[in-house]
């Protein structure tokens, strides 16, 4: 439950939303198995979604984390592999010596994915896929061999200054620079001439005629997720950012119909799917992504009735043969607006293995737990309890 | 106590076999003192004890540990020292022209000690031992100056196909590889003239004419424990894998009288013996293997017994003034019959220490004490309780 850990909530009594929400399934697992508190990557460390999803799957992000640019793009929809090249990029205005007038082309009040479509293109052996996110921002993928991120950004991060071009910060990102400058110089005739900026000039309004890139990281090279754990995975979720990870991990990544990564996701589409995917799969992680949107929005009620909503439809898990665990990947308190690095409530249900005594999933009930657990620790928990595992010696 | 771990048992409704037991000692031990919960290596990991002692003694294996090899040779009793060559190896049946006729010779239904000792001998500059174990395995172990376990095993590891020559996987390796594939040679022709192969010969079954080798593995150079901690140490273990251990790290290895490795080991005999041990070293390890072997063999009745003796013979160090600690190197629950990664209940009692509220030794009251401590720091712990370390800064 993405965003599932929060503080005290004005509007809710200085109740969590977890502590207020009726929850008789996640009660009910937490009861017949364990509980306690889990810190995201290292204690009080507050993470993103992309880094606490890898610590999660058991890669340290500290290790394996190259920058927002590949996460973005994944978050975008866009699936990377191991060396692939990502920037965040934003849609810009730019006159004609080459001085940023407005960094967000007046924030882009519509939607560009005709401009991104038509900056996709292969260009000396490498492929430049590019896709439009929210308002005026967008995210670049090069795709192909001897890539290097050791480059500088175009984006002056100031307007009035002139785009830069793309520096080799060493010798071996000569090439990278060379190439990108010459896609870029492409990029910047497609855009100056292209209908949708007609039609924007035409209303008055900034043409967005420049693709500015900053935040240049190479995707890490992972070891696949079934090779890591002997075990196959699969993913369920509604947002592309967690789809993205499990993809660059070889994990199967299940589309549901109803699953949007909202507050008003389909849940029970979400679990059914998730028990038929245990036919064939020995992992399966579902994301729901409305709890963290409610904290976000600050909307603690709002982030009570999501919780509400996925303990009910739960169901179909109760009863399975399977380790099931019930967390969150970071906290998001709904009275702080942004994530934050309080540990979240975690519950481990499997059958035959110990049970504590705490009766409640929550965050105050979970310290009464015998879990305190670091997320990169989790899947080597379950998997140890459903006797997966290798042992580490003789 | 080896294996101590456990999950609810079902001969024991539901209990652990130390929540059944009468255990009024480490009952009590717990109440004066601190309990809670240790992980060994890491939370969730499965470890075997090679690696999990080497950690509880303080000694990362992570870092460390280099392979079954030399840990399977200390098993069946070799001494080895950091620098020290060995390998897990089988008696096995080959035909005329080095083809694997049977990788095990039949699982070698007598003990084949005289065979192993007639393959104990010195060659260029080289010390070969080799040590029989259960049925067909056995350990090699060269001690000397210049060897590298970068070499290729000869165990084709399928029959049919043909004992491998050792091949050096680098160039420092040459000189191993040749030496070792002269001692073969050898131990070819001891074999196949053997009188205990004649006698096989005669009955019909399968000699055992070769020595096939796998998992070669230097031994670590550990630092002595008395040079890492500052401090003397002794053993007191039945099984030769743990005493091998504490040789290799220089501590004194107590051989007692009835000490044999099993449920039935004289465990007042190991109690006096460390008791004793203590006159003139500053730390002892008593380690029983009755519990993990009870584990093993899914006997919760038996493992209840076996702590319940332990108990009874612990009434010598109740008295004592030191620092005593009670835990498990790993879990063995009874109705998994193998190792688990699930933590292990530990005390720590200490004249004038802490004590938590604690009242009880076992996996779920533990879960209400106060420890939460890996494996690797238990040592640190118990050596500032003892008043025994050395500040670390100023």
């Amino acid at each position: 439950m993405d965003g599932l850990g929060d503080r005290p909530c004005r509007d809710l009594g200085g109740l969590t939303p977890l502590q207020a929400a009726y929850r008789p399934n996640m009660n009910s697992l937490a009861g017949r198995g364990l509980s306690g508190l889990m810190y995201s990557v290292s204690q009080g460390m507050t993470t993103g979604s992309d880094t606490s999803h890898l610590s999660l799957l058991g890669y340290d992000p500290v290790r394996f984390y190259s920058g927002r640019g590949p996460f973005e793009a994944m978050g975008l929809g866009l699936r990377l592999s191991g060396g692939d090249l990502a920037f965040r990029a934003n849609f810009a205005t730019a006159d004609s010596n080459g001085i940023v007038k407005d960094r967000r082309a007046g924030r882009l009040d519509e939607d560009a994915s005709e401009l991104a479509e038509d900056l996709c293109m292969e260009m000396d052996g490498l492929v430049f896929q590019v896709k439009a996110g929210v308002e005026h921002r967008a995210a670049l993928v090069v795709k192909g061999e001897g890539l290097s991120d050791h480059i500088s950004d175009t984006d002056p991060h100031i307007s009035g200054e002139k785009v830069k071009e793309v520096r080799a910060l060493d010798s071996e990102a000569l090439f990278t620079a060379e190439v990108l400058n010459k896609y870029l110089s492409e990029v910047r005739s497609i855009l100056n001439g292209h209908p949708f900026n007609s039609r924007r000039r035409e209303k008055g309004k900034l043409p967005a005629n420049e693709l500015l890139l900053r935040g240049a990281g190479l995707t890490p090279r992972l070891q696949p997720f079934s090779e890591k754990y002997g075990l196959s995975g699969s993913c369920i979720a509604g947002i592309p950012m967690v789809k993205g990870i499990c993809a660059l991990l070889g994990m199967n990544v299940v589309e549901v119909e109803g699953a949007t990564g909202t507050v008003n996701s389909n849940f029970r589409n979400k679990i059914d799917a998730a028990v038929k995917e245990m036919k064939k799969s020995s992992f399966v992680i579902v994301n729901i992504k409305g709890t963290d949107a409610a904290g976000h929005d600050g909307d603690a009620v709002l982030k009570k009735k999501v919780i509400e909503r996925f303990d009910a439809a739960l169901g179909p898990i109760m009863d399975m043969e399977a380790t099931v665990c019930i967390t969150g990947d970071h906290s998001t308190p709904c009275d702080f607006r942004e994530h934050s690095g309080d540990p979240l409530p975690i519950l481990i249900s499997s059958p035959g293995s110990r049970r504590d005594t705490s009766q409640f999933f929550d965050e105050i009930s979970c310290m009464k737990g015998s879990l305190r657990i670091g997320s990169g620790d989790v899947l080597q928990y379950m998997r140890q309890l459903s006797g997966n595992d290798e042992k580490y010696g003789a």
